[in-house]
């Protein structure tokens, strides 16, 4: 019926994977051909701490000496790789040791669902036939847990590696022009949003086909163990976003309160005893923990989409090809996101600062526009032209184009919630300048309108989620929802690449302060990184949308799996779920800001130390000791990351166990609907502070030059207002997106456990 | 089969009204005869321009000259009575319009329902009997709703009135002492409380006795009806609370920045242009604001049960008295506040300034136990012992002891919820010290702490309310919800004395700076304002705890009368309801932020004007023109309410008429779910800022005082958080609650609509 069939789902979907891990590959060539100095190059330690002195000096600037500038770029890049490094790994080995207890306490749980039976149980939707033990399916579960958790690590690690390989590069071609210092930046992100992305599929593709082996016909088995993929790599994802967000803001909240704030020194200068331990948590928090973070939604998008199409008409009559219809989609999107990468790269050269912002926004609209010709391809040559779909315990029919307007839904509204995040959070537009502008009046006055902004920004997409809900959820029920979450996602090569440029660009312009290269080029780092601030914000904004259908997917199939008959309201065991649900995100938040508050204040203290008690480090002729805060960040984090974790992993476990199925269904919903609002306003207000600070420093209009130059009161309030903004948009705005996805899909692999023994407490009232 | 008739029942309610109003009447007596002088005396208008000359000057003290002071006050309390009165008028003229308006939309949406038919109709839950026409519900409704607006506009008028005549008698009073000085505010505030409960209650009852003279035993058109009540009554709090919200933090704000933070002139300095502004707006917003919220909870509150009960066993069975059961629970709660009142006037005698906190937080605690001993006493003289209740088209079998844990369940959750609110909010307990000792480093880390407070400030409030609706919902459905909102109102008369009693002393605190008073008196009305700023906080608490309850049961109202079958989560038109209900919260904020943003903008732009241009303004020998900040803050606040009431308004009506009945039980749901977290984090941070401000000013802890003094840079941080926190507590978070409340009782009120014509979209699509 379909043109593509089970051979070619089994070709396609891996040459897809290796074709984007190829090309990866193949951009991590092109910017490693910059040549960068072997790093243990002899004066390179006393000179980055000699800069101080020099580096702002403009008339030496054609007294630069390029071999000590290149050799002091290869020392800091490296002091950052090694820190950003050691870091990783101190926080995988804790992470290891959550993952075996938690690894064991899947298998219990589910095991136990069935007393550990290892005789094949009635299949849970087809009970006359037989399907394979309960025990078999709690054994699965662990494995693709793990399976996911040791992905999503490898993501966040690999996308470090590529990041502090590529910021010194970025730095030392910026010296060159900005043309090419924004290419290289740009391919160092393609670099890792290609091998992120082709590498997710690529598990999940062998995952599925190695699990089948086992379960043979018993697809219904086989896609809920795979669900466990999805949590394994969303619980790494929190702890990653968690940690790596109290590690850069501590760092960064400590270094701009005493460098900016009290000593009026530059930012990156590196007298600044933090500086290292800043540079090093971007490349923990944004470039690792975003990337797990996106992992985790891919992850469990797909799981969700499988989930509810092994118990539709997919699964139970066996049409393969029509059940890999959401690792195709994902395929597709690695081949559009290739050659929309083309265009940036190689088609439309950027030459001047202005092109850069523009550039990276068309990237977005090429890549929608290319896709939805891409969607419209695949569900019409793999999907059959009508089929049934599960919707809770009825059956829906399905036209194949009803899909192709799902994934579409979800690629528009991502597109949306960019451009509208765009708008609030770039300062060529009006609501970061009134921001900006109401510095006049002080620093109460810029926290109050940033608020306003960050209020304001969550009307547009939530009724573009809503829309796409709606529709999705109408035409193909959950399964619907679910392809709206990877039709957000199936540009998730492009949406990582704009994303982690930011971060580059950022660590770039650091590297070239610290290792004291003229004027000129910092000024074109900043450039760069003024645009990758606003593509910070918009990549914030696309993983909080495809969180928040993820989750209601999830949310869907867990109610299935779990029975659940309706999720009423005016059901008081539902409602009181509901209400609570709807608190966790404050609850949640309150401890990530409080833990960036206090891990903050102990770096400020350090620092001041420093400067009070290390003879000659304001004239820069002595080093400070940057590996103290860098072991402030890392406790902090490791620490501090724990109670929010347990939070959000023992929510769902406790209120399904205790509660029941039906409380912990109010949970999540209300948890879903709550915690988008606060996450899309946390982060954006930030990102508007963030670049209405930005706006002074520039002084690109009349109005921003009234309010500046840098140190003038009006300034002093906006980087309050930014320092502020810090732990909202880097900490808990995007551990929020984690939080609701997480429960959702935790709820779900645990949904047979509930089903069976859920409830405890009602039970025995 | 209960000893309360239907004939006591018609005797207790009236009479427990009337010596409500009797008691209000005699406090005000009492506090009438602290002697006032005529306020047209000769020298009063110099002198109060000169005294910012002498006030401060402590040798002077002894040298006061008390006539003239007492001239002064009665200046100063002429000019805010006269700006309080002028204000409000002419919101209330604005108020006519729109309330005219709304009545002529209820009028045409409710007899549209059944086209204007004037023929008697089948009953909606009993078909094979006939009741009243559709038409007469509209112009009932339309009755209703003027006369709950009419009642909440004197409601907050009133209360006002008595503020204003109160202040400067506390402010004299403290002359003679503090424990003078309390019994003089807190038995004002006594006189607003009993005045506003006996009052609501009074009006309510009549107006049922009123409409059962056409109704007859049509009881369930009768209380149908009588929902337009809470609808008024809570339109208008919302454009009171609103209005006066923005004008009050408009003055607040601005007198600050530009008096506290650039002119480093005292608080409440007569030669601060905004001054009498700041202190109106005390009145016309938390005062008048407060009074006409309260009332609408109250309102609303009632005709929720009411509503329910008249479709249940009462309502069929013509049980008067036991349908009265809500109007005895006020009726009693009446008398428990009074007895409640008498303990702090007469019994308990406040002596020294650490008595204040514990006198206000044991009034909360008697009248909440005795309460307990008085729902028992109703519960079981009025209800039947065992009866039905309607249970969303099911009957449900309930005992009368249910009845007395459901209201009992959400008296102690208010308890439970104002002590929660006081540790997070007074400086007397370790969060408001942290906040205030994250000041060391600055605004930015302060406001990173309070945000946090305010965060985790909403876990526990939101676990009481929860098992408050658990336990009250699962004994006696709707109906339990309804009477555990008004179990938590039911000490309104203590909890509206403590609440009112905060402003006055604010107001008692300018008036003694304002008059030149010694400043020992101005330490005593300082520490009187202190525990004020706790009351306000738990006052909030209690407002929103309630809300959320009244809003729950005024929205199952609606589910029953809109015959909704069920509200499924897993409805796509639902979902979208919930998750578009959830952002409105955040809508609204973002305008009303904004709002104040920009007119406290203007106020400090008129500020610094007139200390630039007026001569001799700064030394006290001129006086500013306080009528021209007056007018900014009138201007602001009418003008800026009506996007965030229209958007209030306006919602249901599209939600339902575009959408229909099921999107927009989702909408409520959702609103009411976050709108909840957003007000009590935000006033509670407010509340937690503002606290730590005065926590440092005070120095009562060696920490406190490391921190301080005035002027210090860790007390200028504070200063900016308090700022920042105006807003959030006085204008956006308590506005909030009525935002939840009201939409819930229009979606009542108009339910007969939206079941006929509801869906306009989905019809035609």
């Amino acid at each position: 019926m379909a043109v593509i069939g089970t051979a070619g789902a089994e070709v396609l979907i891996p040459l897809a994977a290796v074709i984007g891990i190829a090309f990866a590959v193949f951009q991590w060539y092109v910017v490693a051909k910059v040549p960068v100095p072997s790093h243990d190059s002899e004066d390179g330690g006393g000179a980055a701490a000699q800069k101080g002195r020099s580096g702002h000096d403009e008339s030496a600037e054609d007294g630069v000496d390029y071999r000590q500038v290149e050799a002091r770029c290869a020392e800091i890049q490296h002091a950052i790789s090694i820190g950003a490094t050691s870091f990783l790994f101190t926080e995988y080995r804790y992470l290891a040791v959550f993952m075996a207890g938690f690894a064991v306490v899947i298998f219990m749980f589910l095991g136990s669902a069935q007393r550990f039976s290892t005789r094949p149980e009635p299949c849970t939707y087809d009970p006359a036939r037989l399907c394979r033990p309960a025990l078999a399916n709690a054994a699965f579960s662990m494995i693709a847990f793990l399976l996911g958790a040791l992905t999503s690590v490898m993501s966040g690690y690999l996308g470090m590696r590529v990041a502090t390989f590529a910021n010194a590069r970025t730095a030392l071609e910026a010296r060159r022009g900005v043309g090419r210092a924004f290419v290289v930046a740009f391919r160092s992100g393609a670099a890792m949003g290609f091998l992120l992305a082709s590498s997710a599929l690529f598990v999940l593709y062998v995952a599925i086909n190695l699990f089948g082996v086992y379960y043979g016909d018993d697809w219904g088995g086989l896609y809920e163990s795979i669900t466990g993929y999805g949590l394994g790599g969303s619980s790494m994802a929190l702890f990653g976003r968690v940690g790596g967000g109290i590690y850069t803001k501590a760092a960064d909240v400590g270094a701009d309160l005493v460098g900016k704030v009290e000593r009026n020194i530059p930012e990156d200068d590196p007298r600044n005893p933090a500086v290292i331990a800043d540079n090093v948590g971007d490349n923990v928090g944004d470039i690792a923990g975003m990337g797990s973070d996106l992992f985790g939604s891919y992850a469990e998008s797909s799981c969700a989409a499988l989930f509810v199409a092994s118990i539709s008409s997919f699964g139970t009559e066996h049409n393969f090809a029509a059940m890999m219809y959401p690792l195709l989609i994902s395929a597709m999107g690695i081949v559009v996101c290739l050659a929309t990468t083309v265009v940036a790269t190689d088609l439309a050269e950027v030459k001047t600062v202005e092109e850069i912002g523009p550039a990276l926004k068309r990237q977005i609209l090429i890549s929608t526009v290319l896709m939805t010709v891409g969607i419209a391809i695949v569900s019409f040559l793999v999907l059959p032209h009508s089929f049934t779909l599960f919707d809770f315990g009825r059956r829906k029919l399905v036209k194949n184009w009803y899909l192709f307007i799902c994934v579409s839904a979800g690629l528009w509204a991502g597109l949306v919630i960019g451009y509208v995040t765009e708008y609030f959070t770039s300062n060529a537009y009006r609501p970061v300048q009134a921001v900006a502008n109401s510095c006049r009046t002080g620093a109460a006055t810029n926290v109050i309108f940033g608020l306003a902004v960050g209020y304001k920004s969550v009307i547009v997409p939530i009724f573009a989620i809503a829309t796409a809900i709606y529709a999705s959820f109408r035409l193909a029920a959950m399964y619907g929802i679910a392809l709206a979450a990877l039709g957000m996602l199936s540009t998730i090569a492009t949406g990582l690449s704009i994303d982690a440029y930011g971060p580059i660009s950022d660590n770039a312009g650091g590297i070239a302060e610290m290792s004291g290269m003229p004027h000129v080029v910092r000024e074109r780092t900043d450039a760069l990184d003024a645009a990758g601030n606003t593509t910070a914000a918009i990549g914030k904004g696309f993983a909080i949308g495809s969180a928040a259908l993820v989750s209601l997917a999830l949310f869907g199939a867990y109610v299935s799996r779990a029975g659940v008959a309706a999720v009423d309201v005016l059901s008081p065991r539902v409602f009181a779920g509901l209400l609570v649900g709807a608190m966790l995100p404050y609850w949640f938040s309150a401890m990530t800001m409080r833990s960036v508050g206090s891990a903050a204040l102990a770096m400020v203290e350090e620092v001041r130390r420093q400067f009070d008690s290390i003879p000659g480090l304001m004239e820069g002729t002595a080093k400070p000791d940057y590996a103290t805060c860098v072991k402030i960040s890392t406790d902090a984090s490791l620490k501090k990351m724990l109670a929010p974790g347990a939070l959000v992993m023992l929510s769902p476990l406790v209120a399904g166990t205790l509660f029941g199925t039906e409380t912990l269904a109010g949970l999540l919903a209300g948890a879903l609907v709550s915690g988008v609002q606060v996450a899309i306003s946390a982060s954006n207000s930030g990102g508007a502070w963030d670049n209405a600070k930005k706006y002074i420093e520039a002084g690109a209009s009349a109005e921003a030059r009234a309010l500046g130059p840098k140190g003038s009161d009006a300034h002093k309030a906006a980087v309050i207002g930014d320092t502020i903004g810090d732990p909202l948009k880097d900490t808990s705005g995007p551990s929020l997106n984690i939080l609701i996805k997480l429960m959702a899909v935790e709820a779900l692999v645990f949904a047979p456990f509930f089903a069976a023994h859920g409830g405890l407490i009602f039970k025995h009232l």
